[in-house]
């Protein structure tokens, strides 16, 4: 499982805080509190606090002065995806394109001459499908420009685009679907990945049901989150759906305590 | 999600002894116990302590003085199963019968008979099956005997049989693809069951496994389980993987406390 700590995002008080007054300390904490967790990935967000790609360079750096955890940079601006590429010391994951031509053909280019990792969002021109088949055609599209590229699957992760539980119970089971089918897409397949913590998104039990949709989400091929990874349980659950699927070896001691 | 509670069992040193002392005592406050944490159905097995009918009789009539939850009755003799079904007085869950013929043509009469519900085990003649496609073949078997019967789908439970996760790791996938291919038999589909506890056996955090395993069961189709219905994460888990699946409608106060 590739766990991409989701916590340094100005969508989070502190750390919208931390931008806004240049104060590198809670992004630093964050950094290196998921990666004692067991981060693989952290992912960085700078949201709609700043548009400068210089910004988002100087919350990576921040990051890189104190692990040397790599970074998964998430933004939907193209022009900062091409700055904030430049910086990262480590292969980062690219996150994200969508399916739609205009999208790919600027993001993929900078991905393949970084040989970076990227993650495909299947949305498109006419916005986010509802329905599993939808979805699996646009992953099919990225994956096809992907190779036209030059991408490995290995570096390509495709997100289903989780939904909120609360408010659209009726899209779950085409998410888990759609998951899925992307796994037929290559042998060896893409990885699946999903931002885990949208699925409980307004919810009251948002852990309980964080924990039990990832489990659903492994067993249908997911193999990477980016999510809370400071959860103990979550993480535990993680532990035990990927000994069901026999991606790990059994160990009464597998478990994080 | 129908929740058949497995604590009525000679395998439990309290159970046994109340059987080879005839104390209905133990056996009476699990039936009141797993009835008020919401059991659907209890399971009675008299296993290797006995290979009386009336033995059967005797404790599901204990049951049945004390609380009308129905019974799930658990025996692999022909013989115990004929007689304990005239002795339930709501309609009862037969468990089991597999998929080898002479079985097959053993319990199915009595279990349409008396218009009782029945649990297909899919092992057959020649064993446990190790794929899931030869699970899928068997339990095509027992839902083309039962309906030659005149048992209804409504009335079927399937088993993909559950082996532990720490013994037989390699067999958990199979299972898990089994038990998705079951539900494409007919439409509306058979139940799919299971007896979780054995997931877990021998491990060291059974829970765990416990609850893990099932939320991806629930995702690959499975809607009844014989469980510890006392334990409270196993039934959360399951309340919240039924609505991921859109099989209840969500609330925010939709969990047992």
């Amino acid at each position: 499982m590739i766990l991409i700590g989701e916590r340094i995002n100005t969508g989070f008080k502190d750390i919208k805080q931390a931008v806004l007054n240049k104060d590198k300390t809670p992004i630093q904490e964050w950094a290196k509190k998921q990666t004692e967790a067991g981060a693989d990935y952290l992912d960085v967000n700078l949201g709609a606090v700043s548009s400068k790609p210089e910004d988002m360079c100087w919350m990576i750096e921040a990051v890189q002065e104190v692990v040397d955890t790599p970074i998964c940079i998430d933004s939907n601006k193209p022009q900062i995806l091409a700055e904030a590429i430049k910086v990262c010391r480590k292969k980062p994951i690219v996150n994200s394109t969508t399916a739609a031509e205009e999208k790919l053909n600027q993001i993929l280019p900078v991905v393949a001459e970084h040989h970076a990792r990227v993650i495909g969002v299947v949305m498109d021109e006419s916005g986010t499908p509802r329905t599993a088949d939808k979805r699996v055609e646009n992953a099919g599209k990225i994956f096809a420009k992907a190779m036209e590229y030059g991408i490995p699957a290995e570096d390509l992760f495709l997100d289903p685009i989780i939904m909120p539980l609360k408010f659209m119970q009726d899209q779950q089971k085409e998410i888990l679907e759609a998951m899925r089918q992307f796994q037929f897409l290559s042998d060896p397949p893409p990885h699946i990945i999903c931002g885990l913590s949208n699925v409980s998104n307004g919810a009251l039990h948002k852990k309980l049901i964080n924990r039990t949709f990832l489990a659903m989400a492994i067993g249908c091929g997911l193999d990477s989150a980016i999510c809370d990874v400071m959860d103990v349980e979550l993480i535990n659950t993680a532990r035990t759906a990927e000994l069901i699927m026999n991606r790990q070896i059994y160990a009464d001691s597998y478990i994080k305590t």
